[in-house]
């Protein structure tokens, strides 16, 4: 048939850059420092093959970053962030953010050393905004203090998530206590100054 | 007199160290690259004599580090830190460290680039070690929560003054509002679940 070499073709491109990133997220959230080569390597592709969908290592991290927060965003989609009483969706919120930053984490430290930092708040700009609109309703809600700026509570959100993974990651906080502490913190630090009664 | 030299030659080895350490920590402080070759003529000293006392760039960045601690540790010092209610205790190593770590902020980047972790922690650790024995007292006097990890509070306690930090530089966090967000985050982390009424 005439039209097939274009379509064929076209679906080869897609497999390869699927399976391109597929490998790099692999490697990467391994090894922050895997070469080209390795991903192309385990991608099972050529390396000519890769540089022409992601003519550099920064593109492909850029792009392997990417996709890694899309798959992550399709995870926190099917939470109830948006309807359940606040603090139960910050519960739910870190409990499924935090599996995902986990995995993730070395992938962010990859592209720490490859991405200037604005492109990598840009990539994470997703989940904040996700974090901010949640800080906010409840804040309207009355369950989350107003007496700190909303900027700073959810900057405050990642820092001690981070630090929760670099704690688990040094020895210092075991695994099946890392949701709990991240979640008494954080409700901790959400809790209006004056205990609310109902 | 016959002993002169020897100790003329010390006083001037000493004189030239303190200069090329006061240089170190003004300039790695302003600009975390900052040259050896401009460390040493801020210090009005040759390169030779900078590589005398201090043969490498790593070297020099440590020494500069750990000079820099001790300052801030003299300041640490005066407050009181082991014998006021601890929470404000607390309030006060803040406001105090929080200075002293704005002004070295920069210092401790230029550590992360040249230096390896375990050197930065080791450097760290006299200010790191002040802090859990304050959230201890805390902890033993019915302050401070006792439902997370003591080892836990103090790195929150990092991340929270770190992040602060970054928040002010990137404009995110106004100069006069840095110290009561501070404060008032730190406490709400570390106050006991359960309020207390005396």
């Amino acid at each position: 048939m005439a039209r097939q070499p274009v379509p064929a073709r076209r679906a080869n491109a897609e497999r390869s850059i699927a399976a391109i990133l597929e490998a790099g997220t692999r490697l990467l959230s391994a090894d922050p420092g895997a070469s080209v080569a390795d991903i192309a390597r385990e991608a099972g592709v050529g390396r000519v093959t890769l540089y022409g969908h992601f003519p550099s290592r920064e593109a492909l991290v850029d792009a392997v970053l990417d996709h890694a927060v899309r798959m992550a965003d399709g995870v926190l989609e099917d939470d109830r962030i948006d309807t359940a009483p606040p603090p139960e969706a910050m519960e739910g919120l870190l409990r499924s953010s935090w599996e995902v930053l986990d995995r993730h984490r070395r992938l962010f430290l990859a592209a720490d050393r490859a991405l200037p930092t604005e492109r990598i708040r840009e990539r994470h700009e997703r989940p904040l905004r996700r974090v901010e609109r949640l800080i906010a309703r409840g804040r309207e809600a009355g369950d989350f203090r107003t007496d700190l700026p909303s900027q700073w509570l959810v900057t405050a959100f990642f820092a001690i998530l981070h630090s929760a993974a670099q704690e688990l990651d040094a020895g210092r906080l075991a695994p099946d206590e890392v949701e709990k502490v991240l979640v008494t913190t954080m409700l901790s630090l959400l809790r209006p100054p004056v205990a609310k009664r109902a």
